[in-house]
């Protein structure tokens, strides 16, 4: 740390949580066939240091539920308050495991769903915080970070059958051979990205005119990679895609995605009907906790060119480890705030550079673009050392929200240079979307566009 | 229904939750290396319908966090209150559904964790209630249903791989053969169980002193099977198990808990050095989400004779379903309270059934032994058809809250007479425990013995 700083004025003084909903169910925005009506939300959080300095980091949700996240947040946030940031930035990795295994909540958890993702939204506030401290993006913070400061972020707990800290710190110091170069040319350029847009919009069958004119609209922005949503009806499926390779072309990536409606047999019985659109991927064919049912269906469809991704519900590294381990994905899609945080998604990168497979992380919702690209950023630097056949996703919503948006131009995300983690709010979001009582909401309730909570018993 | 009901007295009006503490931590009873100090706990939900009639259930905790469980609980009451139960139960699996893939919740989960939690808790009590209309305990309720009812509970949603409705059905309908016998069996002289009160008291590290009596004294009571903690000392895990074999004889079964304490190849080396002692099981050697680590530890320490077994923690029935398959346990070890509830365990036994894998439930803590009984019961009498070489855990501990507390005799769980699931806690139960004015942590916080939650900003 380079500025004075006494410990005292480094003391967490306060972890404030807010529930705040967006109300994107008004128009279908993101929905799926599993998610249907989806009203972006998150737990926002933010802790405060003695000095006044604040970070934020938040996990992503879809509306009902936020709360009982905000409860699990107010829960763990007695095991943060009163730390020295910097002490827990010194040992990272052991702080993250006083919050993931503390005695009694350990039960409820073990590291999955709800404690997961309240626990996600404070170590990114964490980070943030650190990035803020050090005034760089949070990209940078980890790019720079020695290697061993870096493992000693990492709890290595039930992965050693598939990396050491040992061999985890051999991998970082190749990944910084010619670091410089390549962050010169993510500063010029940006990281690759693809969009969901043309088959992520309007509900979950989407119109044809639609498709056609985001198929075109994103192709003149100069995106060379489109997801489309797929596994409602297979006859759809086929006319969709049809429409959007006569667009496209063949030359551009196509990716599918069927958000776990499909049991196994089923999912290589109707890929094996899309595979003359030669789809890059078949995303979430299955139950995100299927390890070895997606072993089984990426066995089945490789023979037909497309791989398996899966990873925005994936519930923490064990999981990951295996979906690595058994060849069950060929496409590592890490999100940013539902495993635990930036210290739990390291170790994920690191078994997936191990094995060789290609980490494409999943954005969209609120705040996940602005958080994914650094992690993405810093693999590129300094772990894998290239962005070839990776992608990062891109939806174009809820950016207006963030004092520090994403930037992406050209199909690029453009690298962040503002310190931290890119997700603080304007305050003005906060005010009209805090559920339920934000400006906007007591608006919508008023209207009746929406039931008051508070006037149910 | 054999009774005058109408559609309008079996509505639901009312869902109550209550969060239970009992201040176990104190006595330090059912620590473990990883769970240090529970508090054994519970979410208490109390479901009511129009005629009066109650049904009670519960999904155990270890203290901090029951609150978030218990805000999961008031979130999807609202999809309970106001359903007539007949109509749930004519098709109980779709009710489930409506729980667990509910379009916003799900993403804070999906059927795992706290959200998961909750929902055991609301469908147990509808079992509870169930029993207590028709006027059958749970097991006999099970038995008695339909082959076409009782597969109408189940989402078989992610299983078909492994397990079909149809064949669930076929496997029903064979198990049927024999029954009456078995339930006057099961009646005369109940379903054996083990202990772990002899490894599992006075703190992890047991003094060899209360070891020595504890195990006579069991051995006493006419019991045959005996569990020990190992994990910590390796030196120490010897001593003991010596000890313990030394008073129990070597005719007698012990088995082995770890806790989740190690990594996979750490699991494999301890136990080639307790191989020595027969246990014929090791549980929980490692992250209870790790599928292919418990297979590979299964597959070492088959050679020495040596079983795995896990389940307390695992969190879905997709996770049980590869466990099955991996052969990564060869001891399928259900818990009544995390998965979701009764109509999920009963897709497990199915697979376990099919698969031939020997169910032994896990209990234990506050109403696990309670509601066990019921499940290994009903599969006694109507699916295995056999309780050879199974065991249900039993620890006698927190059974005199409830109304209609388990009875243990000669090492065998008795079949309950009364109606429900025996979940009923005692009123005077609640009143002193409940969390945090019950008469109890009153006069606790009074004296200093636990610091007051209301009285922390």
């Amino acid at each position: 740390m380079s500025h004075v700083q006494t410990t005292e004025n480094l003391k967490i003084i306060s972890l404030d949580v807010k529930d705040l909903r967006f109300p994107t169910s008004l128009h279908a925005d993101g929905s799926d066939a599993m998610h249907t009506d989806p009203d972006y939300s998150c737990a926002y959080v933010t802790i405060k240091i003695q000095t006044g300095l604040e970070g934020h980091g938040l996990t992503f949700t879809l509306g009902r539920g936020t709360e009982i996240v905000v409860q699990a947040v107010k829960t763990l946030s007695s095991l943060v308050v009163g730390q020295v940031v910097t002490d827990i930035y010194k040992d990272f990795g052991t702080f993250w495991r006083s919050l993931t295994s503390e005695s009694q909540l350990r039960w409820i958890g073990p590291e999955k769903g709800v404690t997961h993702l309240a626990t996600a939204a404070i170590i990114n506030a964490l980070w943030d915080l650190w990035g803020k401290l050090l005034k760089k993006p949070v990209w940078q913070l980890l790019a720079d970070l020695e290697p061993e400061q870096l493992v000693a972020c990492i709890d290595f707990r039930y992965l050693t059958n598939v990396i050491t800290k040992e061999e985890a710190l051999e991998l970082l110091k190749q990944g910084r051979k010619g670091k410089e170069e390549r962050v010169n040319k993510l500063l010029e350029i940006g990281y690759p990205c693809y969009t969901t847009q043309a088959g992520n919009f309007d509900g979950w069958v989407i119109r044809m005119k639609k498709i056609r004119e985001l198929a075109q609209k994103y192709l003149d922005l100069g995106f060379t990679a489109f997801k489309l949503k797929v596994g409602k009806n297979l006859y759809d499926d086929i006319k969709r895609l049809e429409l959007v390779r006569n667009i496209i072309g063949w030359d551009k990536t196509l990716m599918v995605d069927a958000n776990q409606v499909w049991e196994v047999q089923e999912a290589i019985d109707w890929m094996a009907q899309l595979a003359q659109f030669k789809p890059l991927w078949i995303e979430e064919p299955t139950s995100p906790d299927d390890v070895l049912g997606h072993a089984q269906i990426s066995k089945a469809l490789k023979p037909l060119g497309i791989g398996v991704a899966s990873g925005e519900m994936c519930c923490n590294r064990v999981l990951f480890k295996q979906f690595l381990q058994a060849d069950a994905i060929q496409f590592c899609q890490i999100d940013s705030a539902r495993i635990g945080g930036v210290n739990e998604i390291l170790s994920v990168y690191l078994m997936a550079r191990k094995l060789g497979v290609k980490v494409c992380p999943h954005a969209g919702g609120v705040g996940l673009c602005e958080m994914v690209q650094h992690l993405q950023m810093w693999d590129y630097v300094a772990l894998s050392g290239t962005s070839e056949g990776r992608y990062v996703e891109y939806i174009d919503q809820q950016h207006e929200h963030f004092v520090n948006p994403t930037n992406v131009k050209n199909a690029h995300y453009l690298a962040p240079r503002t310190p931290g983690y890119n997700t603080t709010f304007k305050p003005e979001a906060v005010a009209n979307y805090v559920y339920p009582n934000g400006k906007e909401w007591e608006s919508m309730f008023a209207k009746g566009i929406f039931s008051d909570p508070r006037k149910q018993k």
